[in-house]
């Protein structure tokens, strides 16, 4: 995206993108069927649960005037609102934490004037939200969404963790509080005797790390030994509000036992419950705000402002990742427009506006990945089945595969997945020349189709607005479902933060280094035995940990901030803060190499050596070895931002491993690889690395070894003696 | 060992043998130094924290007759006389699970007599322990151990499962026990009210789950990424214990808030309150027994002689496994007589006798095995780095690690230990070859020296006798420590009976097979590439689950028949029935040769074919590429009997890879690798297992390509480059 401040711009170059393929977005996602409902649960569940227990956070913070009725009914509206009309539909809006710590600034500042009181405090949160709309539409027009582009990793990843962090904090809280009585409550009651309070709160622990430990496990199903492959992929599927649903249920078990109230469950007003309408109507109560106030409100407008026009381009940049392979346009000033909008309404009918949320977001892409790879393979194989029942060649069989790939892709492919065709044709052939080779017959025992199938595979994702749009109407079903809401134990919902703060560190770089730091010297080199990225190997290791503890010193600062009471309001001018720091002071510090591979930044030009190059290029590839897409899950969990994969990609050809040994021995002396600063420190490591490329080499080798031998044999009519 | 039924033969060969070494077990075990105490501490805590709550578990059953300082006096006592006397060191003693069913069906039999009533209960149990050492003694002498490999792995692994599933049953019960009002205690005090036996129930899960999973984890410490070499090793080795007194320092916690008694802790006699002498007295008592009780003796007492005699001699043959290399003779036939001995004298004092025990005799060689690889590695990686800085050559480097290895040897190796030292000069003189042939200098920064030694060091284990008797005398200290004792709670005993039920399910091939059951069809492939045993490759999938669900089936019979009230008394005869079972009536079910791999006996002669003998051979090597012992680790937990590795031992030579890749088509064209039945249901997994070999052929040559590149390149003098 170039940087242009013409105004209305990128405004209108984002409308033209997204109307080309926006009758796609609707007809894709019906065809996907029933299967968009896995993507769709799942993100359901990660947008609503923390919804609702940051509704209960805001009833306990602003004395009950906003609950989890309105944070529901506020994402449910923006949801359906964006899935719509929006531009980028793997966009997930929500009610996020930032939000609700605004609020709670807020709120205990109106409470604390006299002349506004916490009467007009929804009131004057109107005039804040027509403020911040201001400062949004005046951002979007002027294109300001052209330099998110400067928001480069350190950003980003420092936000994600910092999310992480407040993620993690309200798990822990909302535990502690499982011991003592919660504020307005009747201390007298039965359950708040400390007998059971205690109990309570045991049970507290065992329902949260019952659920954070099953949870985890359940989404590496694919990966499990054990259980037929379809339940192995539905319990990575639907696995985490099946867990929630168990612990539910197992919550309930010594009900007989124990006083009602154990263990504590979700308390939110039901919508038709007096009192819960008070504030839709606040707009008639906006004229009785002191005028002062009205126009000081510009004050926290901007903190918001600022914090959503960033929250809201780094999810919608998160969800677009490079190596999503994304063949759709962004829509960044668009969305901010909208946005805008959206804030007004919520704030007129005096609910928490949302903005584009993090996790949820990248986590939304990454199911929709699996998805599409699923449908792909499944329609593959079965065009490829049917070839070889007619005994075609593997020239045929390249053919149609290739059609029936076509037929899959949108209408924008043809201009623009030429990588991912290119890559079928070229994997493809290198399989017809070594199949040829050995003029083996293409019968399933020698032609593994499922395996060849998936080594094709490039990464997609199923790129439609259904999955968003029925998100968003089972967010809103949630307030009728509230009744059925409120069994969930609030133990639970802090197990499944925990969850959430975890399940996301994986594939954030700055995560990474902080463990690479912990990591003991003589276990470096398993992290490049793995899939790792660039600067592994051409940072010094004690320039990755300078820049670390830099970036982790300023990420306790800006959670520290979040802790002050009144100040805490400007902890998004930190994340700001962080644009000049990374483009004009870092450099002073770090060499601009290092910092091109620690922290990409469009603004420094850095050619990439030809090897990274390469490896950048075998990205698809790496997708490409799954086995039922539990490597693919490796991939989209391990990597945000370009992956180092561990073969090279002269390693991937079907050619005779003698031959193999050859490039690999001329690429093991590319000088970038002998030269490189810490090839003495890692040299075992280097050398378990190129391991690897060899293990593949002779993978493939053996897939025509083994298969010629047998033929060799059975051609002595011995193959059936066992 | 010959099956000889000559009187005495059996007992007069044992004491030759141990005789010569013994001198040589206290030495040894000496010279060991302060790292004794690593293995030491494991296993005290692993036979002292049963032999604790299995006197808790007797204390219940007979009424508070028996308790822990009976059964921790025994164990201390006869740990204490085998150790010194004993024949074979490695076995532990302690009173165990079957013992403890045993006396509970004696005493609920004595006490429903009106003329014995459980007052003289302790009287009869002497005249049991009389008959017992009588029948012990008659085996010993006939020389009835010589068949003991007639018990063969079916035979052992379903009663060591036995015994893993009596542990969880324990453990299982404990638990649910947390939630009720215990036997013979106050209902009306505090604890025991719903409220707090609710809170303490729940507090008991958190405990017992947290120790077991910190406990499972801390054992796998070596292979940690994070944290110092020496800090993983140490969690490794004291991890167990350490998180007793962690998780016993956490139950303290909520101390100020809950009432006494929560969470329950230890409840035992101290051995200076009053009463629990009485028993010490019991041979005055024995007379009033009546005769025909005395007679009627002899019916328990064949039970337990049978018990005694199989548990007993297969707690021994599992410590001493042939893949752990031991270097001193077994001793079964004068162990035998020796307990006969040492169950006079428990009988008389009126304390039930202790047996080798099962998992606990394993589990100490595993851990001298640990202890012995250390302390090689050491003192040889010191001789190595000496000689580099003498700047010696290959040849003269392989004379002094050969020379220091030979010190540290026992007299008795120089005949025996041929194996460990033909492979110790092989793999060097590959490596000295392989040096050579790149010219290159020695220096640490080309000549790993750490892992060149790990590479050729075959398992030994450190045999003596200091462990075991230290581990006694600590037993016999938590008598008078029993304060200390009673301030770990039971629901840390619970996690920590599921923890030794679970640490020793890996390695055992029934569970394996189970597990492979259980396994899906496209996931199999993986228990290949890993290190498997040859029946997985050999035999058909079919069979071997028929075979699996015959042995899971009798498991649960005999696990069945332990809940009979007083016939439950026969179970051991279960185990005994499993010798004909096998020898007469699974051949006309399974195939010679299958049967061969899956349960090893050897009155079935089958030669083995020409690969397995290979893989055989390459035992040690397997064990030769850990990394800080984890890989070690993982031999010799996973592998009980013997071992299939994944890589061929040809592939560890370090000979330039084409040459390599030619053995390895060659080796891959074996029949038995190609007619294998498995061949093509396992074709892709095949390829995979092929894929280890090059790998390692790989790992190989790039220790010599890289550094050989980097000679070449820091000719023209860039290498400083970074």
């Amino acid at each position: 995206m170039e940087e242009t401040f013409v105004p209305f711009r990128g405004i209108k170059n984002d409308l033209q993108g997204r109307f080309m393929c926006y009758k796609q977005d609707w007809i894709g996602g019906l065809n996907a069927g029933f299967r968009i409902l896995a993507p769709t649960t799942y993100i359901f569940f990660a947008s609503a649960i923390p919804v609702i227990s940051f509704g209960e956070q805001l009833e306990r913070d602003t004395d009950g005037v906003l609950t989890a009725v309105q944070t529901l009914a506020s994402t449910a509206l923006c949801g359906l609102i964006h899935s719509i009309l929006g531009g980028q539909p793997l966009l997930i809006l929500g009610v996020a934490e930032p939000t609700v710590i605004m609020y709670t600034f807020m709120f205990n500042f109106a409470k604390s004037r006299p002349d506004l009181g916490s009467s007009l405090f929804l009131a004057w949160s109107a005039w804040v939200c027509l403020w911040t709309a201001v400062f949004l539409f005046l951002l979007a027009i002027l294109g300001a969404c052209s330099i998110i582009n400067r928001f480069t990793r350190i950003a980003g990843e420092l936000f994600g963790l910092l999310i992480a962090m407040l993620f993690m904090q309200e798990a822990i809280r909302g535990l502690i509080n499982e011991f003592n009585v919660p504020e307005r409550a009747n201390p007298a009651s039965a359950e708040f005797q400390p007998s059971w309070r205690f109990g309570n709160g045991m049970f507290a622990l065992v329902l949260s790390f019952g659920l954070l430990l099953t949870a985890l496990r359940s989404r590496k199903a694919r990966s499990w030994r054990y259980g037929s492959g379809w339940l192995r992929s539905f319990i990575a599927d639907y696995g985490v509000p099946l867990m929630v649903l168990l612990w539910t249920a197992v919550s309930y078990i010594p009900a007989g036992s124990v006083p009602k109230g154990i263990p504590r469950r979700l308390s939110s007003p039901n919508p038709w419950s007096p009192g819960a309408y008070e504030n839709w109507t606040v707009i008639k109560d906006m004229l009785d705000v002191p005028i002062m106030y009205i126009i000081g409100a510009f004050i926290p407008a901007t903190m918001i402002a600022v914090l959503y026009y960033f929250d809201h381009s780094v999810a919608s940049q998160l969800a677009q990742q490079k190596e999503f392979n994304l063949r759709k346009p962004p829509s960044f000033h668009y969305d901010l427009l909208l946005l805008g909008f959206m804030v007004i309404l919520c704030g007129l009918i005096g609910i928490p506006p949302s903005n584009g949320v993090i996790p949820q977001s990248p986590m939304h892409t990454k199911s929709l990945a699996t998805l599409k790879h699923q449908i792909l393979r499944n329609q593959l194989v079965t065009t490829a089945r049917s070839c070889i029942t007619k005994k075609s060649s593997m020239g045929q069989l390249y053919e149609s595969i290739k059609e029936a790939y076509q037929q899959m892709q949108t209408p924008l492919v043809h201009q623009e997945s030429s990588r991912g065709l290119k890559e079928l044709k070229e994997s493809t052939i290198q399989l017809t020349s070594s199949m040829e080779s050995m003029n083996a017959a293409i019968d399933e025992s020698v032609f593994d189709v499922e395996k060849e199938i998936e080594d094709i595979l490039p990464i997609e994702v199923k790129e439609q607005r259904v999955s968003n749009l029925l998100q968003s109407l089972m967010v809103g079903g949630c307030i009728a479902a509230m009744p059925f809401l409120k069994t969930i134990p609030t133990s639970v919902l802090c197990g499944y933060f925990a969850f959430m703060a975890i399940e996301n560190l994986p594939g954030n770089q700055f995560w990474e280094r902080i463990l690479l730091i912990f990591t003991a010297p003589s276990k470096r080199y398993k992290v490049l035995e793995e899939s790792h990225t660039t600067y592994i190997e051409t940072v010094p290791f004690t320039r990755i940990a300078a820049f670390t503890i830099f970036q982790t010193v300023y990420l306790i600062v800006c959670f520290g901030i979040t802790w002050i009471p009144i100040a805490g309001v400007l902890f998004p001018l930190m994340i700001m803060l962080l644009v000049p720091v990374r483009q004009y002071i870092l450099p002073k510090f770090f060499k601009t190499a290092h910092l091109q591979d620690l922290d990409a930044a469009e603004y420094e030009e850095v050619p990439a050596t030809p090897f990274n190059q390469a490896t950048e290029g075998d990205l698809g590839k790496t997708a490409s070895f799954p086995n039922d897409g539990e490597i693919l899950d490796g991939l989209i969990t391990r990597s945000r931002g370009e992956i180092r994969c561990v073969c090279s990609p002269k390693t991937r050809s079907s050619t005779p491993p003698t031959r193999e040994l050859a490039n690999f021995q001329r690429s093991s002396s590319l000088p970038d690889r002998v030269y490189s600063p810490r090839i003495r420190e890692l040299r075992g490591n280097q050398s378990s690395y190129i391991t690897h490329s060899i293990a593949r080499i002779a993978w493939k080798g053996c897939k025509i070894l083994v298969p010629f031998l047998q033929s060799c044999f059975s051609k002595d009519g011995d193959s059936g003696m066992g």
